[in-house]
C-alpha cells in the first residue's frame, strides 16, 4: 500500500467518516501545500507526548510545552475554580459546551460513557471507581466537595446512569455531607410547545417560575 | 375548471401542502370509494355549523350535536377543571400536546400569535384585550384566577411575548393578587449536553435539583 | 364523535398524512371561512359523479360538465394525440410529469403498480389483461400501435416489471409488428459523476453521443 | 497554542469539516494509541514526497516506493488502457466512481473545475491548455486519440463547460479526426417518473431503446 491508500484506511477510523469522505480527505491532502502537510504531521506527532489523561477528572488534555510535568488538566490545575462543586459529564465535548456558556466555575469529572440498562458490571463501562476515589480524597481536604451535579443527556440511558450514580454515591459519601443534583429538565431553546413530550412538560411545569 | 382542478387549488391552501401533494390528494380522492368522499364532504360541511370559537379561551372547537347552544369549549365548560390556574398558549395544537401529558388540570387561553419584536400595536397581533377581559371577569368571581402560566415556545419571539405579557398583566391585575409564571427552561428530552446552548444551560443549572 | 374528530380520522387516510398533520388540517378548516369549507365540500361531493376511470388508459379523470357521457379521459379522447405510440406508466402523477415536459404526443396506459419479484399472479397486481386487450383492439384498427414505450422507474422493481412486460407483450403482439422500447437510463439532471452507480454509468456510456 | 489547539485549526481546512467535527477529531486522536498517531503522521509526511500530479491527466496520485521516478499516474502509465479514448472529468473522485464500474478501459483527463457562466478567462479556471496540448501530442503518435468523452455533471455548469469544450476542441482538433461525445442523459438509478424533469425526460425519450 502506498501512503495515500494507507491514509484512506487510517481516516476511516475517524469518528463519523466513511469511505467517500476518507478519500476526499486524502485527495485534499495530496493537493495541499507541503507546509500544511508538514504542520499536520508534526502536530499529530506532538500529540503523542502532549496528550494526557488528567489524573483527577479523567479528561484528555494537551500539555503545553511549559507544563511538561503536569498530570492535571488546565481546569483541575486552576486554583480559581471552585473545588466545592463537581459536575459529572460523559465526554470532553460536553465540558467544551458548558465552558462556552461561562455559567459554571467549578470542577468536572468525565464518566466516559452512559450506563445501558441491565449492565452487570458498571465499573467496566463508566469511571465509577475513579469518581468514588476523587470524592473520598476531596472529603479529606480542607476545601471539600459540597455538591455533585449530573450534567448527563436527557435520555433514558442518561436517567439510568443518574439513578445508578445517585444510589451509589449516596451510600458512599453520605447525602448529609454532599448535595447531589441534576441539571433541570424543561424547554430547550427553540422548542415549540406543540412538540413538548410528557416528561419535558412535567418538569417544565413543576419548575415554572 | 372541473371538480378535480378546483380541488387541487383548494388543497393548496392547506397548511404545508404544495402542488405535488395537492395533486396526490386529488388522485387519492378520485380513486377512493364514494362512501369515503361522501363522509368527508358531509363532515366538512358540518364543520360550518359546528366550528365555533370559545368565548372564554378563544380556541376553535367543534360543538357536539347535543351542545347546539354551547358557546364554551369542552375544557372551559368543564366544572372539574381548576379555575384558579390559567395557561397561556399560542394555538390549539399546543393545548392538545399539553392535554396529552395529563399533568395540567387548569384552564387555557389561546393567544393566537407570538409578538414579533417592535410590534407597534400588539392588540392587533395577539388576543391581549380578550385576555385582560377574561382576567378582570375572573377576579370578580368567587373562584378567582390565582396563577397565570406562560406556555410559549422557547424562542426569542416567545421571550418577547412573555416580557410584554408580564409587564401588561402585572400593571392590570396587580402581581400581589395573581402569580405569574413561565414554564421552566432546561434540558428537553433527547438533548445531549454537547449541544446545549447558553440560555438552556443557564436555566438548567440554576434550577438543578 | 363530532365533525372535527370524524374529519381528523378521515384525513388520516390521505397519502402521507399522520395524526399531527391531520389535526392541523382540521384546525385550519375550523378557522377558515364558511365559503371555503362550502367550496371544498361541494367539489369533493362533485367528484363522486365526475371521477371516472378511463376505459382505454385506466387513469382516473374528472369529467367536465359538458362531457357527462364521456368514458374516455381527455388524452384518450383527443384525436390529435398520436395513436401509434403507447407509453406505459405506473400512475397518474407520472403522466402529469411527462405532460409537463411537452415532449410526448402519444397515448398512455396506467399499469397501477410495479411487479414485485416472484409475484405469482401478475394480473392481480398490474393491469396486464387490460393492456393486452387495448393492444389487440388497436392492432385491428386502421391507425395501429407501432411502438410501446416503458416509462417505469429506474429501480429493481421497475426492471422486473419491464422484463415481465417485454416477455408477455412480445409473445402476444409479435415484435415484428410493434416496437417495444424503454426510456433510456443515464445521468439525471443534477447528478454528479462522483455519485454515479454502475448501472447508470454503463447506460450513460453506451448511449453517449 | 498547544498541539491539540493547532490540530483543531488544521482540521478545519479539511473539506466539509466544521469546528465541532474538528474538535471531535482531536479528542479522538488524543485518546487513540500512539501507534495510530505515529502511522497517521508518518503517512501524511510520506505524502509530501509521494503525492504528485500526473503529467498527462493532471490527477494527483501517490507514487509507490518502487516508482520513485514516475511522472505518470497508474492509469496513464498502464499500457493496457486504450489510448484512443479520453474521458474528461472534473476531479479524482469522479475517476474513482467510474473505475469502480469497470465499464471503461480508456484514459482520463482531470479538468479541475467546471466553467461558470460568463467566465472571461476559461484557462484560469479549467485545465484547457493542458488538455489541448495532450490532444495535439496524441495526434502525432501512432495510437491516436479517436474519441473524447465528456463525463461532467448533469448540471447547468456542466452543460456550459461541455459547450465551451466542444467548441474549443472542434476548432483545434478537427471533428473529422476525433469523435466528441457526452455521457447520455436519462433516468438515473432510483428515479421515479413522477419526479422526472424536462431535460431528463427529453433525453431519456429520445434515446429510448
Amino acid at each position: 500500500m502506498n501512503p495515500s491508500e494507507k491514509l484512506q484506511e487510517l481516516f476511516l477510523k475517524f469518528p463519523g467518516i466513511g469511505p467517500k469522505q476518507a478519500a476526499r480527505f486524502v485527495y485534499f491532502l495530496m493537493r495541499e501545500k507541503n507546509n500544511y502537510k508538514q504542520e499536520l504531521a508534526k502536530n499529530i506527532e506532538a500529540l503523542k507526548d502532549s496528550a494526557n489523561i488528567c489524573e483527577k477528572c479523567l479528561r484528555v488534555f494537551s500539555k503545553n510545552i511549559n507544563q511538561k510535568e503536569s498530570k492535571l488538566c488546565e481546569i483541575c490545575a486552576n486554583k480559581m475554580r471552585d473545588e466545592r462543586s463537581l459536575m459529572i459529564v460523559v465526554k470532553e465535548l460536553d465540558i467544551d459546551a458548558i465552558e462556552k456558556t461561562k455559567f459554571y466555575s467549578g470542577k468536572y469529572f468525565v464518566l466516559g460513557n452512559l450506563l445501558p440498562f441491565l449492565t452487570e458490571k458498571p465499573s467496566e463501562v463508566i469511571n465509577i471507581r475513579e469518581l468514588v476515589n476523587l470524592i473520598h480524597t476531596s472529603l479529606q481536604k480542607e476545601e471539600k466537595i459540597e455538591e455533585i451535579i449530573f450534567a448527563l443527556p436527557a435520555t433514558d440511558e442518561g436517567e439510568n446512569t443518574i439513578n445508578y450514580l445517585r444510589k451509589t454515591l449516596s451510600q458512599i459519601v453520605g447525602i448529609e455531607k454532599v448535595k447531589i443534583s441534576t441539571l433541570a429538565r424543561g424547554l430547550s431553546s427553540g422548542l415549540d410547545i406543540e412538540y413538548v413530550d410528557k416528561n419535558t412538560f412535567k418538569e417544565a411545569f413543576e419548575h415554572r417560575g
